[in-house]
């Protein structure tokens, strides 16, 4: 008889993503948590101020863990923008505030009782993403990171802007650590009708540039603005309301691989059950290697959290 | 072919309404406009990384003056964030640097040849649409402000929420000034099938209470975050989406009210031709009183603007 | 973790009803059901080779009446198209064959533990609305009838047509019977910020005439295309919305008012738990004497069909 | 300031579009068209009593020609149910009706001054776009048909069945007639990663039953139901909004294709400026020889049908 949500952190991305929930109608009710108690009220309030010149009526809970013990999909959008604000681009400077912070939360969340899915945005994603499934203990398929689907989004902007295209029509994945470690499998990525290969050669496309692009789009909007929004709650969102739909859509997001012993972002099956079903993509050798190597990097860093 | 719109100020209240217009499919075309250019062109980078997730395409162009021409509906979001913060809480605060702002922005869109409608939000907002019109000579009828649209869903969210209904189900305005002269004109309010003032007794309502709540609404979630987004974006994409529909819906927005010689929030019936209707209110003397202290302190401020 | 419709009856009402919570993504998963199973078989095919190109995926599953045992909402969209083609463009010339189908249908759905909430649209909605209460034995606040939902908002569109307005700008009710006993009660209607009554007096409107176009316009369509589907089905799916949402909407649908011992139409809040409030408006002599022989009309009505 | 789309034919096809596009908010303004002028004004009728409890307004103008002088978007949608239900399940059988009539319409359209696109749903599909353009004498990238839009939902609606996917995830084409000779190609396509047909060997799947599939899927609803529309209804809406949004989507369907000297269903990018780049596809040679076939019988048609 619901679709309830929960966003836990009301930053930047936090608040975008409870915006475009209540915009969208995608819950029913809704839970809003952050420690600055009087930041998450004025959110509320400010959504519930919208509320009346809306089509859909969206029940706003705030700072109530005990809400989360019914709650069917928790997106994590905790962070440190302090820390995000760090001179080599690198997602896990923040990783000493939100380690501490989502182990914490974490445990709050299991003490509430729930029992469904966790959309973690939190970066570094893929080492929380697993920090998360530890500390509640959720099966791993119910643990999804965002990961590389906001940055496969980026490169789907890059080569659709070049051949002046929707974005929505260029297929493929960037894979790997939602980092510096991550990558285009350009031999996943179709278009025109065609391997991007072939038509990057009649259409003098530069792919190399292409991926550099994907992979500094995030850092460009944050240069621009010192955070970014908007990209990545889309991104959990919609991942939520794949999960919530039951869609079974393939979906490039952070999930746990078992040969690769880590939390990683490589295409898998998502519904309400979370991840359904794992891809076997057939990657070239070079892939095969930069993915070991974003794995490695990964198991690295979650070794040192810990 | 089009439904083009256009918003001028990527503050936290102009980006929230640009996000909402992308994420809700309501323009086919979108330029965003900022003098920070930096802010702007990363904003559009942001929204453009949400469109591979999104069910409609927007194309986005950035700081183009030119590209008003042909525009149906611009939304002015500009404003100063440090003015903002004064210790009365008082719009007017703004002004100083809003007049010299929008000035110069009325006359680039005068000189883009933009003949469409303007949407002022902007504070203090019916001296700044009074100024908009003033510098861009477009019938009255096609500058509106946002003005009590949004007191007016405080004031709802307020009795929905001691009465525990539907903020949609409350009828009624806020009138006057978007400021602290306006007041919640109780003789239009009705809800449960009843007017309020008879509610109020039968349920102990404290209306001079809950026009306090909503004249406040706004300064409790600027204390609580340092700024207000969320209520008067989706205020102001709704009065635009009023307008494209030609949709004759009945708004309590800022208007050019004859009588009173200056803009002020009284309810009228909007559509693709702006102002098609005004109503005729039957206040009490008590209201009839403050909207005229309302119209007076809008008319003063204005003088002083010039 | 999901919103669960159903809807029976796949005629032109049930099939635009599903298509209309297809097409919006209302639900997670959706029940259809018809004893014609070729008909509903092919629907729901139909239904399914949409979803490619519509941005929400929804699970349909086909004349499982075990499905319902955890459904939220139940639509009864069940009728006979050859009766409603009668020479009185009477109501109840459908129910010698709808009671029969609805005390059948209702006793399935109270053997499949189904414990959420009934929409009714059949007709004579108000007496079928009470032959699902009895049968299944819910609590009288669960069940509810679409009842003067439609008839209202026909109201609505001939006032709105006369004065050039929204009809969603046009507040009031038409209360009693969803059939020839019920009428507008002009005492709750107002428009551009009066009583009806003096816009009446004001610009020439013939609230005799326009009460009748109301009744009316059912018959209108139903005598332009043999059967009307649109409205009715968004009037059902707008209710079954606002019980999900819990969305505490005031809204007049065919709910049980013990005073009059009957179902029939008259404002009420709702949310999920149903009916959670009954309005008491106050209407003239005339008008309750006229909700009393519309309630009478559905009792005798009633009683006739045990 | 205007999205402006018209439906001409409101049976079963048309009438849902027109349901379509009213529920989604997708035009400001729609014009309906049909000959039974009874019918039209009941369809109207009945969509207007749906306004009051929709989000969006819709101006709905009936059976006025003049009124496409300045649309965007004409759908036909005209067609004769009597001659669809013939023993081949062949489109064809429709063409003595439909080219007759749609020559009639077209020069209505001509005389209007219609400078729009044109999106055709009328049978058989690729003769009725290839009359509409030559009547009109529009561009021929102006002119669209729904083509294997329709047939490609449904070869992913059943390959997707059988993974337990979603629809959306499965990559790829059917080409050439909407009709009988038409063809999946299954060297586009693509799922789970890999060509389908490394799928079809990992999973069993049987391609030449899945391709039978596809092409008899409008039959099997056909036969359920005597008519199909939800399907074609929403992928018509979808080129329509594809066309308005400008958003450059790559889509199967019927357009003029040089090489073969007719129009004909290949995946093109469609835009504002209709076909704005049509795909060059690596098909097998047994794939090529199929559509040349069905090129051949298209052409044969059209040259009979003159």
């Amino acid at each position: 008889m619901t679709r309830k949500l929960a966003v836990i952190g009301m930053g930047n991305v936090g608040a975008a993503a409870a915006h475009y929930i209540v915009a969208g109608g995608f819950a029913d009710d809704l839970v809003l948590i952050d420690k600055r108690a009087e930041k998450v009220a004025a959110d509320a309030l400010d959504l519930q101020d919208a509320l009346p010149n809306l089509p859909f009526h969206t029940n706003i809970v705030v700072n109530d863990y005990a809400a989360l013990a019914d709650a069917d999909v928790i997106i994590s959008a905790i962070g440190s923008i302090e820390l995000q604000d760090n001179a080599n681009d690198d997602r896990f400077a923040e990783l000493p505030f939100t380690r501490v912070a989502v182990r914490e939360v974490a445990a709050k969340i299991k003490a509430s009782g729930f029992h469904g899915l966790i959309v973690a945005i939190t970066n570094p994603v893929d080492v929380i993403t697993s920090i998360y499934q530890e500390v509640t203990g959720l099966p791993k398929k119910h643990v999804i990171g965002t990961g590389t689907l906001l940055d496969s989004a980026r490169m789907k902007r890059s080569v659709a802007e070049r051949l002046h295209i929707d974005p929505r029509s260029v297929v493929g994945y960037n894979l790997g650590e939602h980092g510096n470690s991550q990558f285009t499998a350009w031999s996943t990525v179709r278009v025109l009708g065609k391997p991007i290969t072939e038509i990057a050669q009649e259409k003098g496309l530069d792919l190399a540039e292409l991926d550099q692009e994907a992979r500094a789009g995030g850092f460009k909007v944050f240069h621009g603005k010192k955070y970014t929004n908007y990209g990545v709650s889309t991104a959990a969102v919609y991942l939520a309301n794949t999960i919530m739909n039951n869609a079974l859509t393939e979906l490039p997001v952070s999930n746990y691989r078992e040969e690769y012993g880590t939390y990683l972002s490589y295409p898998a099956i998502v519904g309400r059950d979370g991840i359904v079903e794992q891809l076997q993509l057939e990657l070239t050798k070079e892939e095969l290697a930069k993915l070991q190597t974003s794995a490695d990097y990964i198991k690295t860093k979650y070794a040192e959290s810990r």
